[in-house]
C-alpha cells in the first residue's frame, strides 16, 4: 500500500509539528509531498495521485479549513476530466484521509464548548470531495497541541502517526496487531542473542493474546446466538 | 446600514453570474470589491471591513467551498489582533453572509441527492468564523445554476439580490414590506402626472395590505392565547 501525504503548511521550516511528522513518515511506502508557492504542475501532481492507494491531507487549521495552499491546490489538480467519476474517475477507491494539528485544544471543537463546531463537522466539505470522487472516507487524524505534549505523549503520537500512514485496514483491531507484530518483527532483524529471542518472545505473546481474544470473541459470539 | 461584498472568483470577466450581480449591487451604500491576483493590503482591507455593517463573502463553489483567494484573504487579513473578540474584535455585532453561486442545481445539495450534503452543513468553516468573531450569521443567498435562469427568474433573482444586500431586517415580512416601499417611494420620484398617482396608489395598498395583515396576526394571537 502506497501512501501520499500532500501536506499544505505557509511556513513548514518554521513548524516543529510538521517537522516532527515529516521524520515520523519515512517509509519505502509513504512519500512526503509539501505544497510550495511554485506554480503546481498538474500532470505531476495527478501523477503522483494516481500511484498512491491512501491520499492524506495534512494541514494546521486556519480559520476552520486547511490554509489556501491546498485549495489552490484542489482547484487546480482536481479536473473534472481527471476526477470526476462520470469522466476520467482516477481517484475511484482510493482513501482520503485529513492530519490535522491544532493550536487549540481538541476538546474546544464541540457543540457547547468554544469552537463550537466539531471537526467531523468542519471537515464536511473534504467528506463531500471523497464522496463525490467515490473515495473512501478514514477517520481524521487529529495532533492536538503538539506543542503541550509530553514525550510520552509525542512517543505515542509517532506510532499511531505511522499507523494511521502505513496501516491497511485502519479502525481494526486485527489490522492494528498484525501492524504491530509486522513491526516487531522487522525491528527484530537488526536484533542480536538474547535482545533478539526477548523480542520474539514479546511478538508470540502479542500473536497468543489475539488468538485468546478472538476464542473469547467466538464465545461470545456464540452465547448471545442462544439469547436471541 | 453599509454593505462590503467581497468577491471570489478567478475569471471575474468571464463570469456572466457575476457580471449580473455587479449591476444589480449598484448602491450608494454597497460596496463590491473584488479580490485579485495582487498581494493584500492588510490594513486597507481592515478598514473595509471595519466601515462595513454586513459582509458577504460571495463565490461560485469550488469543491464544496469558496476559491482559494478567499481563504487567502481569511488567513493574512483576519488577524488575531484584528478580529479575534479577546483583542481588536474588529467584527464584533457586524453580519456575515455568503452568496454562493452553483454549477449544480441546489436540490443536489441534500442527504441521498447526488451530492449528500446540504449547503448549511458545507458553509459550517463560514458559521465557525462568525461564531468565533461574535458576528450574527445571515442565512446564504443561492444563486441557483444562473446560466439556466429565464428572464423572469433573473428579474427576481435581481430583486431578492438588492433586497439581500441592503435590507436592515432580513427574513422578515415587516422589514420586506418596508424595504419595498422605500425602493418603490424613490422610483416614484422620477414618475410625473398620471404614472406618479398610479404608483402612489400601489404604494398606498401595499402599506394597507399590511396594516391588514398585522390586525390578522393580532387577532391570530388573541385566539392562540384563548386556547391556552
Amino acid at each position: 500500500m502506497k501512501t501520499l501525504i500532500i501536506v499544505a503548511h505557509p511556513n513548514l521550516d518554521e513548524s516543529s509539528t510538521q517537522q516532527f511528522l515529516q521524520a515520523a513518515s519515512i517509509d519505502s511506502n509513504v512519500q512526503w509531498h509539501a505544497l510550495d508557492n511554485r506554480p503546481l504542475n498538474v500532470a505531476g501532481e495527478q501523477r503522483l495521485l494516481r500511484q498512491a492507494d491512501r491520499i492524506i491531507f495534512q494541514f494546521p487549521l486556519y480559520w476552520y479549513s486547511a490554509p489556501a495552499s491546498l485549495k489552490n491546490w484542489e482547484d487546480t489538480v482536481l479536473t473534472r476530466a481527471f476526477a470526476y467519476p462520470a469522466a476520467g474517475g482516477a481517484l475511484i477507491g482510493k482513501q482520503l484521509g485529513l492530519v490535522i494539528s491544532l493550536g487549540q485544544p481538541a476538546a474546544h471543537y464541540a457543540a457547547g464548548a468554544p469552537e463550537q463546531f466539531s471537526l467531523s463537522q468542519l471537515t464536511v466539505p473534504y467528506q463531500a470531495l471523497a464522496q463525490r470522487l467515490q473515495m473512501t472516507w478514514l477517520p481524521s487524524f487529529i495532533v492536538d497541541q503538539f506543542g503541550y505534549q509530553s514525550e510520552t505523549q509525542k512517543m505515542q503520537l509517532l506510532v499511531d502517526y505511522q499507523r494511521y500512514l502505513t496501516q491497511p485496514s485502519l479502525g481494526h483491531f486485527e489490522g492494528e496487531v498484525d501492524w504491530i507484530v509486522t513491526k516487531l518483527a522487522a525491528i527484530n532483524t537488526h536484533q542480536h542473542g538474547p535482545e533478539q529471542q526477548k523480542l520474539a518472545l514479546i511478538i508470540d505473546q502479542i500473536k497468543q493474546n489475539e488468538a485468546t481474544l478472538e476464542d473469547l470473541q467466538d464465545t461470545l459470539t456464540m452465547l448471545k446466538e442462544g439469547e436471541d
